[in-house]
């Protein structure tokens, strides 16, 4: 058999993700291939575990990147701190929090579920409750930026409030991670996990992932082995940590990509890209709605890197969104779950956060909508 | 913080993995990104699949690449698999034996280990004697190429014996894919995974993988939920089939990496490549022991592509490596578990699999050992 050469079209990423990669963090996935174990290696694998650090705001020790995408880290949050019969709380307002949801069930979790309408936050007080009437829960999990709505979830309060507790905070923030604020120490986030393909610009293959020293001591004292060998934390540590012990083989070239998008995070200064992501994200839903389209969030707890509208009545999204990627050569997202059939995700996701973007976005949105 | 721009040293890559790769293969690995859900990609995706047929001489409808490493690939083969209570009966001659009964057990089987001695094949008649006292038994799991061993496992008959039963027949061909022959479909294989930094000569980072329609079957007829939400085949299958559901989101530069990775394998044609490692780690094997180094495979059954061999007493093998990768920039491996701190493992895979390269390393052993 014979296969030609793949070379990809150029498209605008501006979907839920992946989004747009800058032209240097791919360059450094096509640096030349060296060991696991290399030392050279072994320092870079280092330096990017104390840049996570710093984009995550955490002094935590445990903290790398797993070798799988974004719910690979969701997988490995869960199950190294969740043993069979625990009880576990997640906010449930989309795709992403019954994830987290299912995932615990397999790992052999009762799931109480704090089910809300998409489009809505967790409300703190919620969580409250649930945790007045389950004091024993294992952990309380977030979504901080739900992908399938838009909705930007707040952790500060429940931060607060676990704080004092047995119970350990985990948080999802695969899009949300360099995006918009996240303070895992301040918060007392104790396990929160990313993505790389999302406001990070990183090509998908990596989830950044951390611990709190509360969660490291819960996974140390488990009683029953983690269901995972491949996304075992105690085993991975034994790699990442000072012992450097043969784990697996690290994906050497999503690394050094990773190493490369988070020297460019640094360079412009995360609060800086905080700001930029606000600004663009706002000036974008502001002219969306001004096109008849209905925010799905609700108001005062939308991302600004993630915007997800339905169309009027008798717009067919489907229709328009297969044109906007074979006429303009745009890639937006559909919806997910509820929200399918009539809504759209527009990211503007790190290197997509741009005015440009949003004015050539806007542009072809009246093209298609006039044609 | 400021980090500089990691710029990699150059390495002749001659240990267990990863192995050399070229440089067309880094360049796909730096494509500008494209979504993956992306008409584009998916038929880049359906190439690939084909191409893994082709590789893996099968032609099971289930064959993907795990998103993952060769660790991953393994967990998914034995978590969809395998149920609680099961019985697996696994041969263990080394540490990927090993680690697939670690792997089981996480799945809540029993497991009937037939443990050999380092460096031996499992004979088939263990396995027979096995099956006899376990027929309910739910695989059988050998290991291809035992990459901690280098010993060449045959295949051939367990699968004709197996294809008489129920039990599937569950192969780790991670060191052994594109190196030495392999016949999934020949040799009644249900289940068979590989990593990509072996003898395909591409980043680690996914892992290829086929499921015969015996595993399939198996698979739909689980009473209990798959432990695992990532590596779920149920639910990543309707990625990889005409569904296209989203599941999570495919390590689009990997993919590529790996695309471009079997059109190199398929230019050079499978058997060539078989024959150019039978050759080229012959010849390394025949001079090594020129040297006084004791090869720890068992004669008839050794893998060219891996080379696992012990120095004469008194030389002091982790020096000398280290030694080998500071004075001449080339990377060999060490022993694993009973063979640490004796042995090396030299890897003469993919693109390392050449004349030039056994001078290299023997002129620079030569070189160590008398100074």
């Amino acid at each position: 058999m014979s296969v030609a050469v793949a070379s990809p079209p150029e498209r605008l990423l501006l979907g839920p993700g992946p989004s747009p990669v800058h032209p240097e963090v791919l360059a450094a996935q096509a640096r030349s291939m060296v060991g696991h174990l290399d030392p050279w290696f072994l320092e870079v694998a280092d330096q990017m575990a104390d840049m996570l650090r710093h984009v995550f705001r955490t002094s935590n020790r445990l903290t790398y990147a797993v070798s799988g995408t974004g719910s690979a880290g969701m997988e490995t949050a869960v199950t190294n701190t969740v043993e069979p019969g625990d009880t576990v709380i997640v906010g449930v307002n989309g795709v992403f929090g019954g994830r987290i949801a299912d995932t615990a069930r397999r790992a052999g979790a009762d799931v109480v579920a704090l089910e809300e309408p998409w489009g809505r936050i967790v409300p703190a007080d919620r969580v409250a409750s649930a945790l007045k009437a389950h004091p024993q829960a294992k952990l309380v999990a977030l979504v901080h930026a739900e992908t399938s709505t838009g909705v930007h979830q707040p952790l500060e309060e429940v931060g607060a409030l676990l704080a004092e507790t047995e119970t350990l905070f985990l948080v999802d923030t695969v899009t949300g991670l360099a995006g918009v604020p996240l303070e895992v120490d301040a918060w007392h986030v104790d396990v929160v996990y990313s993505g790389t393909q999302k406001c990070l610009s990183v090509p998908p293959g990596l989830a950044p992932i951390s611990f709190s020293e509360k969660a490291e001591a819960v996974i140390e004292r488990r009683s029953s082995t983690v269901r995972s060998w491949y996304l075992d934390v105690e085993a991975v540590r034994r790699y990442w940590g000072a012992e450097r012990a043969y784990h697996h083989t690290a994906p050497i070239s999503a690394v050094l990509g990773l190493h490369e998008g988070l020297r460019r995070v640094l360079e412009e200064g995360l609060e800086t890209r905080w700001a930029r992501h606000a600004e663009v994200g706002g000036l974008f839903q502001e002219h969306i709605q001004d096109r008849d389209a209905t925010l799905l969030a609700q108001e005062g707890h939308r991302l600004p890197q993630l915007t997800s509208f339905a169309w009027p009545d008798g717009v067919d999204e489907g229709a328009l969104r297969s044109r906007m990627l074979h006429d303009h050569g745009i890639e937006v997202g559909g919806g997910l779950g509820d929200f399918k059939g009539r809504a759209w995700r527009v990211g503007l996701m790190g290197e997509g956060a741009t005015h440009a973007n949003v004015d050539r976005l806007l542009h072809a949105i009246d093209e298609l909508l006039e044609g």
